[in-house]
């Protein structure tokens, strides 16, 4: 059975569990991770039997990419007879059971648009949430999505070096961001890193120096930056990096669809010793949560130890954000998507799984002042884990 | 009376057209277009009164950008209470007259699960879609806008002749791309050109060559490309220039929030006889609409003039793509964002009004030879029209 099989038939074992009769997956990501192509259309998925992507377009590309059966999608209006005609079995037994087809969709990105358009197509459907399936389906991943994992820890790691040698007092952190988006995009960076969550973008991570890094905003992350403008009110902005301040390098890149996500703090010069404590505080932070690092601890005490570490050496206003703006988690999953499953976080009761991907991230933010921190990012494997990150730790002193 | 508050009152207008109570805009670039500001919460405009944005983050960042009244989100849990004591008015309204509060948000970008939550903290409200209204209002620019979208052509034209300047058989697509986007980035752009669609997707637009250039995929406009892998699959790739085919150079850039879209070809050497006629077609094209574009004509009629020139040209199967692949429409609103009304399209049937800003690009696709064409952006005024794009025309010969 190939890659490709497997998750579609793990998703449909979720299925029968939940009783739900089939899932219609509408987005990119969710579509490629399931059959291999981004093209658009409707991933059909019944709880058992062939699943089906009836493509919009482009149809002929689908088929020369995908691992699952493509039809052209032809008229939508068709499209929910052409459903009763293929699953007629499936539609049958709802039929004779008297009861309403159940069919999931992914409601934490569908535009409630695209979910009118279904219910007019599908009449007798009841519509339920299947993102949370697809989501904790995703966040095992595979020795292949490692791979492309590891691809971009190498090329963000190259990036970084390049970067930093050629880092002098007056450059702007833009002039930064731009040099590192320059390396990656040459080695096959997408050129965004995507993102699920609504209203969130990340095109390259965040690069920001001094007081600028510290400035909050929308951005679900620790550090917020100044940005271009209010129209893109985050990461780098035209201030020119200072001598013996914080510079925060939290950058990644995306290669073959699959993101990194590492943050490395630097100086020119010499940093005050209050931040350096800070700074060594999260590396000593990181040290302790790898110590834990193994299947079967649970997300949300890692995030639990975190704040304890934090408070034992008096930063806690500083950890994660200052103040009001400090976002309430220590790491996230990593893969197609920047912000997947686990969340290391309040309320988050996974016990960690070999495969699960992680990005961890403790940071200390100083109004006025700048933001320090470390973020790696780990796979977890059968006895502990294996940082995928291969940048060099410690403070960058340039 | 602000720019911002004008945008609200004529919200608040077609509100009251519609019989709306209120509308509530979620999405990033709505939200923008109507404080200022693009940090993350929930901005409610009644039909009469005052607006506010209920601000999840950063309340303090929010509070210094936005043109509207700010107050902290807090407890979402305590939001529908919230509004019924602030607007207590509207909702006593609707109570006294025994209907449920009819509220508009935006159903072709807000994802099921959030629409849900609004419904949970507001049970007594009836939802429409608003999208199309919101839509409409954003499809006039003002001077303000208008001068973004200036500024936006003035980089992306030296950006252009930057990158034309050192294009040499040999040179990958994506060493194409990549300096274009290094040099804008230094300029200011975002990174991204922001689509509302569904799905879509645009770094910095497509710059492909001969046959790659006319590989369809699933992004809604007439040139495809290979693109990185299948999970990138669309715009450039890794093959090499070579002399003698067409180089499609479909490119914009984000400045300030405002994007441009224009497109020339460029060829090194010579192209063949009817890749060439084709080219001066779309030339010729898009000088017919040109003497069209005024107040009044309607947009569904410069589409189908396009078609009937492309007809008398033998180039119908070319136009806008191939066969099956064929998009239909001849151009399309930009602003904030790329995919903005009006859409030169069957079934459009707005008139041109003053202040419409269209990219209008008449192509033409050679399976496994390439795609020639031209794409400049114009502002309807009140006599005809103004060209935005000020890149030099005609095929670009290196």
């Amino acid at each position: 059975m190939n890659e490709f099989a497997k998750r579609i038939q793990r998703l449909q074992d979720r299925l029968q569990e939940k009783r739900i009769d089939g899932c219609m997956i509408t987005q990119n990501v969710d579509i490629y991770y399931f059959t291999g192509s981004m093209q658009t259309g409707y991933l059909f998925v019944p709880s058992a039997g062939e699943a089906l992507f009836f493509v919009r377009r482009s149809v002929v590309r689908a088929q020369g990419e995908a691992a699952v059966r493509v039809e052209p999608l032809g008229s939508f209006r068709s499209f929910g007879d052409r459903l009763a005609e293929v699953y007629r079995a499936l539609f049958e037994d709802a039929a004779s059971s008297s009861r309403r087809l159940r069919l999931a969709a992914e409601f934490d990105v569908l535009p409630v648009q695209q979910l009118q358009r279904l219910e007019a197509v599908l009449p007798g459907a009841e519509w339920v949430d299947g993102s949370m399936i697809i989501r904790e389906l995703r966040m095992i991943k595979s020795a292949a999505e490692l791979a492309c994992i590891r691809e971009a820890a190498r090329v963000i790691d190259l990036a970084f070096e390049d970067a930093v040698q050629t880092l002098r007092p007056g450059t702007t952190e833009l002039e930064l961001m731009s040099r590192i988006e320059l390396f990656i995009r040459r080695q096959g960076h997408l050129g965004i890193m995507r993102m699920r969550g609504y209203n969130q973008e990340v095109i390259t991570g965040m690069v920001g120096a001094g007081e600028a890094a510290a400035i909050p905003t929308y951005f679900d992350g620790p550090a917020g930056g100044q940005g271009l403008s209010a129209a893109s009110p985050q990461s780098a902005g035209r201030r020119p990096i200072q001598p013996n301040e914080p510079i925060l390098i939290d950058i990644g890149c995306c290669i073959e669809g699959y993101v990194i996500d590492q943050t490395r703090t630097a100086v020119i010069g010499n940093l005050p010793d209050d931040l350096v404590r800070a700074y060594d505080t999260s590396e000593q932070i990181i040290r302790s949560i790898e110590g834990r690092l193994q299947p079967g601890v649970v997300c949300e005490q890692l995030y639990m130890h975190s704040l304890q570490m934090a408070h034992e050496a008096e930063l806690s206003e500083h950890f994660m954000g200052y103040g009001d703006d400090q976002v309430k988690f220590l790491g996230h999953g990593i893969g197609l998507e920047i912000d997947e499953l686990p969340v290391l976080a309040k309320g988050f009761s996974y016990p960690l799984q070999p495969g699960m991907v992680i990005a961890i991230e403790p940071k200390f933010t100083f109004p006025g002042r700048g933001v320090v921190g470390i973020e790696n990012s780990y796979v977890i494997t059968e006895n502990g884990f294996e940082k995928l990150t291969v940048t060099r730790e410690g403070l960058i002193r340039l």
